[in-house]
């Protein structure tokens, strides 16, 4: 018999199918972060039992934009983009566990398929959405440079119902692209016994995991705002309410993926 | 501390973003049945190793498109459509496990989230697709009617490129909707751990499901014509290429599902 | 020279490419009504200068969302769904043109650019919106049943800004499908020169036209909620404000197009 | 009574619902142009009765594909990127008219309803088509550089059938970027009038345009491939198959349009 290929379902004779094929998976694109602070006691209520806050800064929170394109080994998935392109908007707090901290993405959406099975895999909670972000352009003025003033701007939308937007104002270049989303990230995987009414998890798991391959280029400090809202099927503001913003940044930038490490089986 | 509550992640102090809601789901639509017959080899090919061909026409191939309405306890996703209303085209054929004969579905596509999530949680190997079923309808030249002579489409695409496409034209009433579809599911939920190159899986369940409280009008039969193809990321035709036609059916139905049963913990 | 075919462009030699075929056009769908007033100074304000408010109840408004299937003659699109689907919401109030009393639709959404080309053709101003209609359906609880009770929604938003949605609960057949959408459409079809700057216009011309053998099932009356918005794109909701809903309806309809009269070349 | 306002439908009293603004309208992108010989006959065949090939190559064409980020003056679209953002793909020939040599757009696709609206003033013959090009970005294996080897794909399909797809590999750099579409543009502007089965045209007239303010980064030379394809929608491959590819070619500009000039109404 044939084996069965693929890294992710649907798995076939020959592999091509799998919705997502094996590490490592290659990542470019802007980076669009405002870093706010909500209440603290919102940042405690969306982490599990076993995770604590952070001890510095506990109501910090980055929600980011992306506009990335993506591959695997040898790049095929590049020259026909619909396969290699989405964006993301993303929410991410810090947080600490067995007495580390780690960032922690606790809402995102993305705009495609294999966008989704890669979360899956990785332990975030990944919806689709539809999400826009000003691009950076060299030419004309249907775009800003990256440079003092350059004004970009970022929304999510889900369902029809808008969740987020947000706008950026370029003041200066920045040693950092925030804080928040700077840490190895602690994720959670769960899946729920088939049988209705059952208790407990077929699969639960604390993992953590962080990029390899990291390069960018200078990343800018920015005057932001950021509006979220809530819709009958997402709770955006009323979960990590904006109380303060911090700061907006801008970056550009290339990474990878290629595994983690399983924290508990719990 | 408050309780994460949701059904599927993301899971806030509300349960609100939760992707999907607990069981039971309801769905009513409109299906729309090309069975054929493929290779039995190519569906020896497609199975794992611990499931066995059906016995009898082990060749049968089902490829079913579906045009659904689905919404949880209380119906709120039905004033909001765009939560409520989706597309799906899957391959079924049938196996044998331990004795008893099963559909299971191998392939497919639909067109929203919340529709992979429920994939994801039974079993199913969903990606995302572009789907079109032409809809019966009651007056006017632009829509058949569900009597002899009424004729279909249903296309399925991803990622631009075309995967299948299907006509039936009916001829009669029918006492089936086909038989490749008609039995209980066998699927397997696999996760991979999350370390790179680890061997083995972080979950591998063989589970088996069926629908409960299903009702439909009276099914038809109709000669159909099915072209799969196959693209970069999708090998459909190749995997289960059509060698002989049986029948086309159209049926609308209503149907809900609310859990199954975990045969096997491999 | 091979004659350049087509009835609306692009012309190729075949005429295959032309984004819409020659009339008639045939549709066969679902119509979802809420009929309101808003301000008579409100409808003054969106009709030109040559035309006159309607005598009687000249604030009334009708907000129709319609879930179509369209074709041509010999109704190719039909097996090629995706040619032939498409939804739409738009606002339409009457007026009085040369003593005569038209119905006319002064917002229009559409979501296909087949229908775009006929609002081009017809004077009706398109854009492109996502647009969500509960569907009628005959089994299971995941969709209502036209009957007393039977509850539908309907949205529309664009660019990810909501701007329209509502709700209808049917009570009781009805003879009419409301009255503001009842009577031949006053149009006017308006390109400007393409000088930058220049007054007038390289097309000026008042225009109306009704569909054609019109069949429809059983119309009802519906309790009806209606709210719209405004985004920086669309002043919806400053536009057409609603007052005073007065009643929702439903039917499902066939209809045929097939030309109109020019009234006047101005 | 107020002055209904606006550049394109709808007209609102306020203006903000127009579908476009008044020019200048202002784009920054990334182009990816094929050229390429097709049979002079097809170019013949594809060009109005009133219009000639040109004197030298006269079977050139430019297959083009576009990534657009737009917007009027002020520049408040580029904040809500989905009203800013857009894409292209585009078939451009040469022609003479009155002795002088154009290059003349004659198919073309675009992903949204404002640049179709730009297209119905401008003559072009615009449709909307699902369009994915490669982007260049600084970091990472998941994107080309605008270098040497530097590796773009572009795709394009409608309803679901592909009709287009090109890679270009960077070999140099590059005096032009390409001739085809080098010229003012020829377009005709032509409506029906609404009456059934009327002769000729309510609006028949003959433009020419430019663009002005026009700005480019390094234009690179490419090696290329193109396929095109037809669908029952579209006639591409056979309207203008590819007999010999000449040169691909890629290059960042910014540009603005501010109006043309009526040749003849005809």
């Amino acid at each position: 018999m044939p084996e069965l290929k693929g890294f992710a379902p649907p798995f076939t004779e020959s592999g091509r199918s799998a919705l997502i094929p094996h590490p490592p998976w290659f990542y470019s694109g802007d980076l669009l972060t405002v870093e706010y602070r909500t209440d603290v006691e919102r940042v405690r209520a969306i982490l599990p039992d076993d995770v604590e806050l952070a001890e510095e800064d506990p109501g910090a929170v980055a929600f980011i934009w992306a506009d990335w394109q993506s591959c695997s080994d040898g790049g095929a998935e590049l020259l026909d983009p619909a396969r290699s392109q989405y964006k993301e908007a993303f929410a991410v707090v810090r947080c600490r566990y067995e007495g580390v901290t780690y960032s922690r993405c606790v809402l995102i959406w993305v705009t495609t398929d294999f966008a989704i099975a890669r979360g899956v895999y990785q332990g975030y909670p990944k919806k689709l959405g539809s999400i826009h972000q000003t691009r950076p352009m060299p030419f004309g003025k249907a775009a800003p440079r990256i440079e003092a003033g350059g004004r970009f701007g970022a929304t999510l939308a889900a369902y029809d119902h808008r969740l987020a937007q947000a706008t950026i104002t370029l003041t200066g270049p920045s040693d950092t692209n925030g804080f928040v989303n700077a840490l190895p990230m602690l994720h959670h995987r769960q899946v729920r016994p088939i049988e209705r009414g059952a208790d407990g998890w077929s699969l639960d798991e604390v993992l953590t995991m962080s990029g390899v391959g990291f390069e960018a280029g200078q990343a800018w400090k920015a005057d932001a705002t950021l509006e979220l809202f809530d819709s009958p099927w997402d709770d955006v503001a009323s979960t990590l309410p904006v109380r303060e913003v911090i700061s907006g940044y801008h970056v550009q930038v290339g990474t990878s993926w290629d595994g983690g490490t399983t924290l508990a089986h719990r």
